[in-house]
């Protein structure tokens, strides 16, 4: 079933406004030597809870700021800002995804010149989402041991526009008899290369790999970067 | 962050013709005694893996089947066929909900006028399928307890639009420390009165309330239906 043309049309239009605003923010972020992550996933699976433990872990050594988006509530702002950086909120409405106009409206009057890193965390949602460049220079798409091993394979979309893909609540994985290798084989047939952190936000299982890896791909994009790489520091 | 005007006008229009593709359905199950349930929740919370169960009980007792939306493959309807009633795929491609008319054509040709029930799985989404009218009786919103109690707060429109509340793996609730007060309080302050069950597709636990209920619903809107209470035959 295909969306009437003019549907179609219309929605085109907007992506393409859309990759203009993500195209300007994109660059004032590199010319800041801000390295922007954004977060996407079905709701629950687990981005609130492993963006708060990844902020607890850089703040202090980086500046660090997240942007959180949601349908309504300011729930995960207030989780957040409990890493103590600085955190907005932004509710959509009903819309299912952020998009860059919205990003640029919340960083106004905020000092992102200083910042690190931008941790962007999407509205829970395995679809909408893909579509949408926020200007980010790394998407991360998680997704729970508990959503069963087929989710890549029947959301393919959201696999092709992201970098990397982070298997969380892997402390749940006995409980719900997790099969990896399955996991890995539905990435893979999907996004062939991918690379794949396994996690857990409650236990802190893979967080010191995903931290050396990060820091990594922020030296290659801000090679100027003056602050010495976090495994050095930890 | 409203959306653009055009967008919003032509958004309107699809869902006008929607809803008189859905009123076609309504008429067309009512008069054929048909009960149709649908079910969102978003992806991994459960859908299929309970609808295979509910499938495998009603099958034998009543003329069942189910249609079921995914963006790509065929896994849920493959799975579904094994509890032996007619299942059929319908997948969206890109498109993040069912809509009416893809409903009406998957319907083409099935032996629909002799069905008591069907069962209509929707994409997995939490926004997106809350606008679209299917012609159903019932709208079930599923939700896991590995997703957070704080889940209807943040996705109110789509527990609006449905009609009772699931929470799935409840065998999982310990392993997550599950709060179910919160979550019952949190679909309360949404939509009060909203009926909410919990289950797990793993034990069977919570099965025979709800089939009791859904017999109820059954009868209460066929009430010329032939076929016995699913309770005085269990």
């Amino acid at each position: 079933m295909s969306e009437p043309p003019r549907l179609v049309q219309v929605r085109q239009r907007v992506l393409k406004e859309n990759d203009v605003a993500a195209r300007a923010l994109r660059t004032r972020f590199h010319e800041a030597g801000t390295y922007v992550v954004s977060l996407v996933s079905s709701p629950g699976a687990g981005k609130t809870a492993w963006l708060e433990r990844v902020l607890t872990a850089l703040h202090g050594r980086y500046h660090v700021a997240a942007l959180v988006g949601d349908l309504a509530t300011d729930n995960d702002a207030v989780r957040l800002a409990r890493s103590r950086v600085p955190v907005k909120q932004i509710t959509t409405g009903t819309v299912c995804h952020l998009e860059a106009a919205m990003v640029a409206t919340a960083l106004e009057g905020w000092p992102s010149k200083s910042l690190d890193y931008l941790f962007i965390e999407n509205v829970g949602n395995l679809v909408c989402p893909s579509s949408f460049d926020l200007g980010e220079d790394l998407r991360l798409v998680l997704l729970s041991v508990t959503e069963g091993e087929d989710k890549p394979l029947k959301y393919p979309t959201i696999f092709n526009t992201a970098d990397v893909a982070l298997v969380t609540k892997i402390d749940l994985a006995e409980a719900v008899e997790f099969d990896a290798e399955a996991m890995r084989r539905a990435i893979e047939s999907v996004r062939p290369g991918m690379e794949v952190f396994e996690v857990s936000a409650k236990t802190g299982a893979g967080m010191e790999p995903w931290l050396r890896f990060l820091e990594a791909r922020r030296l290659a994009a801000c090679p100027t970067s003056s602050v010495p790489p976090f495994a050095a520091r930890i």
